[in-house]
């Protein structure tokens, strides 16, 4: 296949067509239209028909797409039929929160180790991984070919780990902390600024009631 | 001021400069050029000027953007003057990193209640909030004008509940749910569709991996 540069905005959409399609196979549904899709994710045809079209399509004219071969080939752009070694840093509520997302193997994330500060959870251990204290974090990182980081730690923390675990073989970091990394290119960062959707939210509250008291 | 329609883009990224601006108010910096601001975000001058010119500008030619004055009025824009009444429907791990998070009352927003289903959480509570029990939710929400639901329960019941809260006078929903709510148009909906942004970390691996294949 001739490889091409795939949007960020496509990119963006992939993993809600991979939830949908997951959820047809889920209630039997073998076949789908692209209009029929279109109706469930509230997104026009012609973009579904565009957007499946960068990996070559799948449909076939007056069939619709097969739902198991459409979203297994979505799988594996995604990269979900790889295993990629994963750690948490941080403990605490969000942390823990991770841990016990069982979707993760489901995706090909294997959860390895936990680390925190905190000497408490020292004896802790969440769906059979033990808390590690974070003195054993680089030579852990080394020998168990850590891929991806998490961090769910306070801000001030996060650069220094990020840099030390980049520094011992880490590649990816999905961040919870609420700041920017900074990290080499080559290292592949996705954000979750959990402060920064609930400004969102504020934003479209206030702008509706404006909105609302215009139009009165 | 007149009223124009301002791009998802822009407000995507307000919260980004209020974040940012805030770090610069902490550290005393009272004046920046957009220069200055552009090398810290990594976003050009030129957008930088280009957003805030949504608003009016704010900066002044040649003595660069005041920090705190710049500060105030994107919150003010944001909409994080104002008190929202705020109540967490699902008392597990996420939901309790969630009431934790000191942030909320900065930014106006007022954890009054947590509801769960599981009876061993209804002695808990949380920074004094009691979790309640999901029988006594309606009435609670009509009796104490919440405005904002944050559902962290499983996709197969945040339908049911999104649209339970709604018809009792909740305004917006920020969902953690696996699922998207199709409520009705005026109801604000942020969505943090954790799994979906683990997709996309996993699709960026693969591809830099894919990438790095290819150059050698």
């Amino acid at each position: 296949m001739e490889e091409r540069e795939i949007s960020q905005a496509v990119i963006r959409r992939l993993p809600r067509y991979y939830r949908y399609l997951g959820e047809l196979l889920e209630n039997g549904v073998e076949r789908i239209s692209s209009n029929d899709l279109s109706k469930r994710m509230k997104v026009t045809a012609s973009q579904i028909r565009q957007d499946l079209n960068n990996f070559g399509g799948f449909g076939q004219q007056g069939y619709g797409y097969n739902v198991k071969y459409l979203y297994t080939e979505i799988g594996k752009i995604l990269g979900l039929e790889q295993h990629h070694n994963i750690i948490i840093i941080g403990a605490g509520n969000l942390g823990q929160a991770l841990a016990n997302y069982a979707d993760f193997e489901k995706r090909g994330f294997i959860l390895k180790g936990i680390f925190d500060v905190n000497p408490t959870l020292a004896d802790v251990s969440i769906r059979g991984v033990p808390v590690r204290m974070m003195d054993e974090l680089e030579q852990f990182v080394r020998e168990n070919d850590i891929e991806i980081g998490v961090l769910t730690i306070p801000k001030t923390k996060a650069v220094e780990v990020a840099n030390n675990l980049v520094n011992n073989g880490v590649r990816a970091i999905w961040n919870f902390a609420h700041i920017d990394l900074n990290l080499p290119e080559n290292v592949i960062v996705e954000n979750v600024h959990l402060s920064e959707s609930l400004m969102r939210l504020s934003y479209n509250i206030s702008r509706y009631h404006e909105e609302h008291k215009e139009s009165k």
